[in-house]
């Protein structure tokens, strides 16, 4: 059948989501950040743990892997709309074992590592006992372009020494962050592509420092945070290596593709709810006489909404069925076209969801101004609208005798 | 298969058009306007009575019409692409006998006409041997609101007779125009979405003056046009009327839909086309040392164009599969979707192009302005933008408890 | 002298109060927010004491009250690009007792209040010996509509009893808010602009409950806050009612102009410094081989930002300039207009700039992202955009016979 | 007094000349059309000649030459509001001696000209009795960078010889035109800036040939028209260049200020027509059951059309202003500002008022839409919008340290 329709499998899954979401998470938001609060910002939340156990019964877990038979074995397409339902509620994707960072983390372990880098790193993840972080963004230089990346990984005997400055590495605030991988150069002589290495960093080695979690706007995020770290003399063993030396770049290349289907389908998500947020408001809210719901201005946000999310998420579709046609790589043009436009047409969406919230809508009440910051940061997140666009606008010259 | 790859009866249909677009049309751009020029505008275009006979030897021929025998038994989805392809070249779908408002107005033979209507006039149309005209708007008055409309048909006898002025009244320039499908009220009195009512009047019943042809910007669209005409005391046999008195309405809203696709798909072509020149300039133009396709302003814009085509082409190609698989009617939300996000697209895309080509972009030597011309006439053409979001934002509204 | 050139007063002024933050307020951000955490973020800042003593000895104290002798004497085109400077840090305000909504309560006191609420009220705020708040906006209903406020002030004896909830209540976080000015209805069965009426409440007053601070996109904006509170029979004496029963609706028109010069001017000022701020980044990163200084994109963006933030801030003097020629009242539309433009730029302006820092732009360590929520949050301060552009929008029709 | 407020002497003539176009401009516009339609389009048009005589009479000629007493005598200041008005009816510029190009070339003979040159050119064109185009774009090259210029002035005995071909070269189909100034390169050898000159070429020396003229969006904007020219060895005496040899570039750069503010503030009185027509149109239109002008979102694009036009306004004056005060290169990052700022907001105005008006808007019965065309020409006029941009961003971030 032509189009993106749902596929009876994708169907049924979403359906189960949705009611799992029903009578779980959304009934459970306010509890959540008082389990935050109450813990102290950096710990473990108790719901979240309860509601592992349950999603797990009910066979919604680590739906996120393709064309693997450790995952649920969807197709990229497939988990789509199930990424985008989760993208309601930043905290369901825990949920579910589907969050980022650790989701990019076990593809990577699945495809570049071990059989002993599965056994201890991957398989805990796969069962939600671990969380795991990305260590990639440095402060001093500008990271979108990885080849300014400036940690050194040096050899020493049947180890690697790791030194460098962090920063935005999400995930580390979790308590049971127990894995870093980590991206440096082992050879700054080598081609530029050469140069960088990925190397796994238990947690708990010697030598790292936590400086300070980083805000988003005034969020710090927490207990998932986004942390600032030194790396001073850390110290593993030589087969922590991922695939080889200066094949970094390679690794990072290949996470890439999937991470942006699941951003941009997450903050789909996150707009589609926006929306539903604006319309449920305008229509209890009465100014100059009338309820805002009849108001020209407002109907025509609302139409406008529901034009630009559908368009993003369309193409982000196309992209998730490309890459499963013929492969991250190959739609490598598509998967810039939605890291450019779903992020920004949901920054848009949710603006215009605040704005007819009044003041409630940038406060705490409300699920806008989070989500807001959160669709903003994606924007920088893997690379800013700007490189998408620049690489994307000369692949489309290219095609252009 | 998911997705909106094209089947293959799409994709070989596809490959011959533009095979006969690069043979046929594209070498024939300028002789079609020097054609026009020597003819005074008003008549009969050689190069393109010369194609229609080529065009139907090579089965490129009536594609439009959707779930009927009397043309090709495309889908709406099917013959979306082969008309975004027309769209390139603004007289080629009058090669391929699926230029509006020919198209609309055998739709409407095919659904509403009678056995003699059909024989009198829809297979003559479908033969490509005469034109036709749709004669709706109304320089008095507001047409978006078709309630607005004043003009009058009044029942005398085994007559109706019509009087009132009427403009924009696209193809009545076109020498072998020999109907006009005309809405007027038939009981002002009725209720609001029953007074208005559909009737034929052929070409060269006496009473109607053609009093000028309208401009778009400087453009008269000769020999089409988009001509004022006053009809006074134009008398017509009563069989003409379709369906019966007080159904205008009902006819005018189900010959929408594909009329629309058809619009939509066009100006992507247009958009498409744009895209291609403007990629094609900034690679041979040089300012301040370096080519401007390296300049990034220029980049970026070719980025954003790639996004915003395909994403409207996505949604367009949805509203299609929607409307082949629930009907015009149930998909009345995705084509007022696309109504206003093809358009708009495509005057952005088109505009950019424009800029790059400098002073040239407006002028005679690209199609690109008289492109924007169309598709910003697009934007009013059955119903300005406004219109369709306020209804759109009205359909969101109502989906929310 | 034609223009809006300073004059030699202004020009003076300007020149001693950027030498002021030069020396006093930039060197201590950091500091300052040091402090707010180390005090447990709700208490005096010692920093903001120490400069507010500085400041007075500077001359650079009361500069916003026009019109009166009790301030510097300032018209308003004058006090404008010295409040533009002051925007650049938030606190600074605050140190040269020119910050809202002290500003605008003290220009109500003045304008309003009697010799005795002068002498009790408005001398210890021109004196910055107490803060004060402005206690309007209300959860349950659109706000934006003044005559939507439902809380109730209701004489009972030689008082007047309140009752209500209110939130978004600026600057009651201050250990040194000392009085409320709160807005609700002494006649709900008046006519429609005669049933509110302001009055005076001691923060002190038994019945008063502070909820829980707002928070704006994460921010708390503490020690100052957004409080939500519960006014439960909180019982003041008569004459603590300003001008008179059914008089609020004509006060709060009153003190809208000036303060929406001040918040325009004060977000103009955050734009300019985010301009600085993107300018000088952008020289130092290096992307793709060349700083990011030298990319189209980013060059485009500081030129636009140039243009938009010159483009407000001479509508913001002219708003002022007419306010001074002709009355607030008489320069309504201008003041709609500014008050629509400046945040609304300001937010795109500082996005970019943001954009431009990549990660580091929506963290902590610039004042981009803060700036970006509180400019954000003008868009709704004093009413939405949406309100001052239909007034705005009917007003020009108005003038259209 | 502070402001742009007009000064006595503005307000004179400002008053004068709208009740000169009251009374014979806007009245005869279908008139003007008619005349040139009757004409044959390439011919005087007798209207025109008629209020020439009448504006002479009025005082209202050759208002626009600064500090000369040739001229009215107006700064750029003064002179700017008079232009805007006249920029409501594009042919009124001609009517009071006003219109470019003779403009810029008049200023071009009294700064640069001998007294020959102004005794022979600048004194029949002072007197409107002979006009002029200035010839320097070309086909074959990015014309935006002047060093791109190919046509060749080559020394010859006493005499110089010209040949190229140049396009866009407006008004070139005036009857009246009688002298060309030319621009191209004496030495391709020289440094990039000194290869160009300028020379006075009569109209009726052998050689130049009009290929045809290039329309605008469909308009050939006759009798003035934009003309392509072939130059094939034209022979005009020595004495006949500007300056002198390699001065072609510094006359280009002094003669663009005056122009960019004169254009920019034409098409603010395009925008500002516009809006008013905006305002009329949907007070007179009902569509589903209320007036145009009671729906929300066309009363939030009056507001918007108000708030732009008013920023591009002031953004003009101000250039102006500092024009007269520090001198057009001094004042070139204002004027960059305005050649972006204000055809780019007029174009916006102008479309929101054409689809207020529905199909009507881009037809022949409003100036909309030949507004539209001249304003979207001005974008590259002088210059491309990227190209201020760029120079405009370059000049902020050299500022900032």
């Amino acid at each position: 059948m032509p189009g993106f329709d749902h596929n009876e499998r994708t169907a049924a899954l979403l359906a189960r989501l949705r009611s799992f979401m029903q009578e779980h998470i959304y009934p459970n938001e306010a509890l959540y950040h008082r389990q935050v609060d109450e813990g102290g910002r950096w710990t473990r939340v108790p719901l979240v743990e309860e509601l592992k156990t349950k999603a797990k019964a009910a066979g919604l877990w680590n739906l996120f892997l393709p064309h693997s038979d450790r995952g649920a074995g969807l197709s990229n397409l497939e988990y789509a709309p199930l990424c985008e339902e989760m993208g309601r509620v930043h905290f369901s994707s825990t949920v579910f074992n589907c969050a980022a960072p650790d989701t990019g983390n076990m593809e990577t372990l699945e495809r570049f590592g071990t059989e002993e880098h599965k056994r201890r790193w991957l398989q805990p993840l796969l069962d939600g006992k671990i969380r795991s972080a990305f260590a990639m963004t440095e402060p001093a230089v500008a990271s979108c372009d990885a080849t300014n990346i400036e940690s050194s990984i040096v050899r020493d005997g049947d180890d690697y020494v790791i030194n460098g400055r962090k920063w935005w590495i999400s995930g580390v605030g979790e308590p049971d962050c127990a894995l870093l991988i980590f991206m440096g150069k082992t050879d700054p002589a080598a081609d530029r592509h050469k140069q960088q290495s990925m190397i796994l960093i238990p947690r708990d080695t010697p030598g790292i420092t936590v400086v300070r979690p980083m805000t988003v706007f005034g969020y710090d995020d927490a207990p998932h945070g986004h942390m600032e770290i030194v790396f001073d003399n850390v110290r593993v063993p030589a087969t922590n290596l991922l695939l080889g030396e200066g094949r970094g770049f390679e690794i990072a290349q290949a996470r890439l593709g999937p991470g942006r289907i699941h951003h941009c389908m997450r903050v789909i998500g996150m707009a589609e709810r926006a929306l539903e947020d604006m319309c449920s408001r305008v229509k209890t809210r009465v100014a100059f006489g009338k309820p805002l719901a009849e108001q020209g201005v407002i109907i025509e946000r609302i139409a406008n909404s529901r034009i630009m999310i559908d368009q993003a998420r369309l193409l982000t579709l196309q992209a998730a069925h490309r890459m499963d046609q013929v492969g991250n790589k190959e739609a490598r043009a598509e998967i810039a076209m939605i890291k450019v436009a779903a992020p920004n047409m949901a920054c848009q969406v949710i603006d215009w969801a605040m704005q007819a919230h009044g003041a409630a809508g940038i406060g705490q009440d409300f699920v806008l101004a989070k989500h807001y910051a959160n669709a903003r940061k994606i924007r920088f997140a893997d690379g800013p609208d700007e490189v998408h666009r620049h690489q994307l606008g000369r692949m489309e010259l290219a095609r252009h005798g």
